[in-house]
């Protein structure tokens, strides 16, 4: 008797026979006794094809017409879904953003939700309909279609799950939930029952791509209980949800994140004077580079070194950019790295337990794994390393912070 | 210096090349200095996509659903369209049905145009943009998504150019413009610089398909002229406008029309009673099958003989139903063929002329071609002919009407 807003992602209404068995799960859940909202994304392979349909029109499509053309993807989906779902004696009806009324700015391909109008959701659900919404995309204030950037379907769930004061918002995807670490690294990974919001974020920006960082930010803000499951595999998925009094069987660490998809820079023998981490990375960004981790270390002979981290796409600009910048300052040299690995611990529970981080260095040193940097956040530790100890140094961590299956159902 | 509705079909954008080919044409209309408002399809084959796609869901797809689905189509096309104008430095923005608001009743996928709001489009006008608009849809006063059915972007066109009292409505096809008849059954067939809305009405619906009927008689009752061309070929093409002062050289016949789609179906020996036509024609309608031509001789000995065309694929379903009639109500038989075609002579010249029928059989006879029905309005005569014949009907007649080319530039 709860009121659901369920999103599904393209590869669950990828084909015909997916959105067939999406009405079955939705007409499950009907007969429950609850009240459903869908959101879903345009099948899997759409949007990029809408996609380069407008880029051989034009290198840089433009952005209002580039919504025009790529929201026609969800609104195929609903239509086929909502069809399914009356084929099956479901009374449902599909709405487009624009119809809904969830209205964003005026930034095209990355509009941000301002307001969701629940009106007629809210009649469609007293009348006994499913509805089913457009995920990804909304009107301006002008009726401008806009759309909310990649994975913003996601984002759509959580808001109108904030707007109707949902229950919960369930995320169907391909993994049947949020798993300690990668399974394909470690074998003994297990599904977490429940993490908070702030440990999701730390995960899913660390490499874990299970949801779109903004919808759990949307999430956490409007304390939405938001729940990731599998698809077409039945199972509890797992909740993320606020921290509640912490529990004693808490454990310290959720997860151990990791990411090799980033390569670090390092500009040596700074002259070290006020200012210089801005001259250093102003150009960086000035050329659109995208900076993780940053180290200074404390200066030695009034000059220092600087290091941080980047995607490893851009790190022969960021190489030139710096090379430039290392002329102007007067600085050493520049050398970098693009084998590096990052893996962080992440856990509310370190909040109040000392030396985790330590006790994550000791684990690295047993297995003689050099740490290259290091940064920390209140529930957070990341570590730099060579990339070739990447696997090593995540069994290793996992099993330290005691999240191996077997040996937690033998505790 | 003109405001001009432009309609451009499926195969006229049924690719980025030819997209780009459009928005080219659109460029010099806009340097000459008119006003443009754009009617876009969907590309072609991309409509029976969608409809496929749904149709996996339901042999019979949800109405409103479907409208929710195939008026994607057009969505995508002036999303490109309006890009590729940018592109070319023409200052242009794109409007799905629903944002112009083209009002429609609710009758989801044959929806009919109740009103449009010409304000948006003004003032993209006065702005110097070129409009695009998605042909074929709407939105209803509910705010649901609506499609006037197949070929209903014409319709789109000459409605936009009606509401804003356009100067012209231009319709882009994959031919140069009406003919005297099909060119490639009468290679003397040649152009029409100019025809009424009535004969292209009669035209049109005896099968030579360039225009919409409904799109025509739009045009007619709100007098918008309306131009057939083609889409990538230069010349003036046909223009379809009211019956102004009939001109000297006003030919008496504007066109040969033909049909070969159809059957004739003879029920013999009905009793001549009051009421007859409706026992025997109620049944077919009730069926759902339409009737095109109906001839019913005097009675003879109480006796009547009464014959109907129907079109081909209906023609057993029919003749079922007519056997059944023919047991009730005593009539002696039911013969029918399959092999006819249908040949009309199309002209407002003929209401002043005497003898254009008579012409018209006996040029048929000289040929020795049998006449099995014939049917006649104020400004055009049919007959049913032994499909056989058709070609060698079509050409006689126009020689005999004065149609062929050669002959007339020799006048």
């Amino acid at each position: 008797m709860a009121l659901i807003v369920q999103k599904f992602g393209g590869t669950s209404v990828g084909t015909v026979e997916r959105i067939e068995q999406v009405a079955d799960k939705v007409k499950k859940f009907r007969e429950a006794g609850h009240d459903l909202v869908i959101v879903l994304s345009a099948m899997s392979g759409e949007t990029n094809r809408l996609i380069e349909l407008a880029k051989q029109i034009s290198d840089q499509p433009l952005p209002r017409e580039l919504d025009v053309i790529v929201s026609t993807g969800e609104q195929v989906t609903i239509g086929l879904l909502a069809m399914a779902l009356n084929k099956r004696g479901v009374p449902a009806v599909s709405y487009t953003g624009s119809q809904v009324r969830i209205l964003t700015d005026s930034s095209h391909t990355k509009a941000r939700i301002l307001k969701i109008d629940d009106q007629k959701i809210r009649t469609d659900l007293k009348a006994g309909r499913v509805v089913v919404v457009a995920g990804f995309q909304g009107v301006d204030e002008q009726g401008n279609i806009t759309t909310l950037g990649r994975g913003g379907s996601d984002t759509t769930g959580v808001a109108l799950a904030a707007a109707l004061k949902a229950d919960e918002c369930q995320i169907y995807t391909d993994v049947d939930g949020v798993y300690t670490t990668d399974p394909r690294v470690v074998a003994q990974a297990q599904r977490l029952e429940k993490i908070t919001f702030e440990e999701m974020l730390e995960m899913a920006s660390l490499g874990s791509k299970v949801l779109q960082i903004r919808a759990v930010e949307f999430a956490g803000k409007y304390n939405v209980p938001l729940r990731v499951l599998h698809s077409f595999k039945e199972g509890p998925g797992t909740l993320i949800t606020i921290d509640e009094e912490e529990s004693m069987e808490q454990p310290i660490i959720s997860g151990i994140a990791f990411n090799r998809d980033e390569a670090k820079l390092t500009i040596r023998g700074v002259p070290d004077t006020p200012g210089v981490a801005f001259k250093i990375l102003g150009p960086i960004s000035a050329a659109n580079i995208e900076v993780d981790m940053i180290v200074q270390n404390v200066a030695h002979d009034n000059t220092t070194d600087f290091t941080f981290t980047v995607h490893r796409n851009d790190y022969s600009a960021a190489q030139t950019v710096l090379e430039n910048t290392a002329r102007e300052i007067g600085a050493r040299e520049v050398v970098g790295d693009t084998k590096i690995a990052k893996v962080s611990i992440v856990g509310v529970g370190m909040r109040s337990h000392a030396g985790v981080a330590s006790r994550m260095f000791e684990s690295l040193a047993k297995e003689n794994i050099n740490i290259l940097m290091i940064s920390t956040s209140e529930i957070k530790v990341s570590v730099v390393i060579e990339e070739k100890y990447l696997e090593l140094a995540v069994r290793s961590l996992h099993t330290a912070f005691e999240l191996d299956a077997p040996a937690r159902q033998g505790e």
